[in-house]
């Protein structure tokens, strides 16, 4: 088992990432402080894993509540349906909540426990490669609205993050890659070596090969955490962390919640603002090609919804959380490794990239 | 103009309690970061105060958003309203959200502001007594669930508090009232003295007396200042401002959102407290008896609902957010001016004051 650990003062708390973690007596628990547990997972989720918490916390007072799977289920009606169940147990403020899924589980549980009661304690058990790499480490929580992708939210940390590998070996291959996307990401902002890395192995990965997903988690969150620490509320480098997820929020929003995985939502992003990057003369054109072959090679989309204009893009941007004054922010790239938070450009070069840029044929 | 002070840290923030401080230009303007503000109010206090706050506020962007009155109100649907009126508007994380009106729109406003993007900037103008001197001060948020008063909400503090005196001038008797309630509340826990001067002054603050209420306005926002500075996130000595609450808020939801002013509950709930403290032996009878008068003088209720049995309120209380363990733990007093949060007690002593306690006749 490898421990990290995001250090935010009296909210520190530690990743643990092996196998087999999920079901290991006394792990979880440790980081439960009074009686009460929620377990929020969803259909798919639930018959591979539930029984296996369960038995896991079987010294505490478990209520488990099953979501439907799907972005398009982060929403607030679902979220209602979370405080319905809290209430109608009684589960009072001492109640932890254990996030059992992938993202969109983490985020609703996560935001759940951030409003119930004005805050209560939550653990989060990410099972996709996702969430393990990303979504389940820093405490960003939130619902989508039909007009913005989780525009409702809070920062909201986990009292542990507790990723079982073994979890992987049930993901569909669509997820994995999807996952990959994120991991990418890291390599693309942060760690050219580490990109250079997943050049390398990108199609062992694919096989679900336990010992190198294990190190891309690591690493992936070591980076996450290193970030987290330094500017857990996004004042500043913490923005990084969001390369392509502009664009890729458009795709997700315009498209209908749950079309799009957000990973591949982000790739076709991150491609688009490496493009974005070129054209402002910041990376060569060889490295986009690297970046693109690198996403193809992982399974990943790099081409755009047919259906979405210039015009659709430049909209949903324009709701972006990054906007301010009107001007949409972008993270680009200075170089595969390097990464830079933007809110002077040509408005042009941007319609540029959005209107040529491929669309799905 | 008095000016008091949150003393916390990065966020603390200024009281500013005066004659005509909403149409003030430049006053609260100073507390605006962007240029983005969405006003939320409802239909009693916008066709007294909106256009004076907008015309104060004539360098703004500045957006309207106008709720039903009343307590039902404050729910998550009435939220998910706020959500869509920000992002139809393509409303920043730049905005900064003012809360004119009395403790329900500040609640409601303020939870508003603490989900939207993860966080953007709110100011409170609290229009009634009860938001003035208690609920505008502090940084709690919530909305209602049918289940239990405030249980979905957040600790987010304004960037300032402006509350213009003025406003009380068209405050109904029965909402000035319920506003005394809390200042009853700040004697009866902190300060024996004030409790002595509202006995002296309560029929003089009845007249609307322009002194009188200014000086009760900013004792009590000096009392809850100091407490909140100490206790922000109620981890200990903040839960004692809950002194009736718990008893309060089963009235509350038993009786159904809006039939019972806050203030009015809470009043019931201090009589309720001030009698299990006195079979505690911790309080004379004499002690109750002038704190009944006290409340009855301020044409405060002193009798609980008549549909309301003691199970009904065992059970209302039981989702409160003190309880712990199963236990519900209350506010009792151990005299005129001290208070203390108490978990062990005989649970037939609470069954005694809940089933003796006079219903409405």
């Amino acid at each position: 088992m490898a421990t990290l650990s995001v250090d935010l003062g009296e909210r520190s708390y530690p990743i643990l990432v092996g196998p087999g973690l999920l079901e290991e007596k006394g792990l979880i628990a440790r980081y439960i402080a009074g009686n009460e547990v929620l377990v929020i997972t969803n259909e798919t989720v639930a018959p591979l894993y539930l029984d296996k918490i369960i038995g896991a916390l079987d010294r505490f007072n478990v209520t488990c509540q099953v979501l439907p799977d799907g972005e398009q289920h982060k929403s607030l009606e679902t979220l209602q349906g979370i405080f319905d169940t809290l209430l109608q147990n009684r589960l009072s403020r001492g109640v932890t909540l254990v996030a059992l899924g992938g993202g969109v589980i983490g985020d609703i549980a996560g935001f759940a426990a951030a409003c119930y009661q004005r805050g209560v304690a939550f653990v989060q058990v990410p099972t996709t490669l996702l969430a393990q790499v990303d979504s389940a480490v820093g405490g960003k929580t939130a619902v989508n609205h039909p007009l913005g992708k989780n525009m409702i939210g809070a920062f909201h940390q986990p009292t542990c993050v507790v990723s079982d590998t073994h979890t992987l070996t049930t993901l569909a291959p669509r997820e994995l890659s999807a996952g990959l996307a994120e991991v990418i990401k890291y390599g693309l902002i942060r760690d050219a070596s580490f990109f250079k890395w997943l050049e390398d192995n990108v199609e062992q990965l694919l096989t679900y090969d336990h010992k190198a997903l294990e190190h891309v988690i690591v690493e992936s969150c070591r980076h996450k955490a290193e970030v987290v620490a330094q500017d857990e509320r996004e004042a500043g480098q913490r923005a990084l962390l969001n390369l392509g997820h502009t664009f890729g929020h458009a795709i997700e929003t315009a498209s209908g919640y749950g079309q799009w995985l957000h990973g591949e939502a982000v790739a076709v992003g991150m491609l688009m603002a490496a493009s974005m990057s070129e054209r402002l003369g910041w990376i060569d054109f060889s490295d986009v090609q690297r970046i693109q072959t690198l996403l193809t090679r992982a399974n990943l989309p790099v081409t755009a919804p047919k259906a979405m204009s210039t015009s659709d893009f430049l909209d949903h941007m324009s709701v972006d959380k990054k906007v301010t004054d009107g001007r949409i922010r972008l993270v680009l790239l200075k170089g595969i490794g390097s990464a830079e938070l933007v809110a002077e450009y040509p408005q042009s070069l941007l319609e540029d990239v959005l209107s040529t840029f491929p669309r799905v044929s």
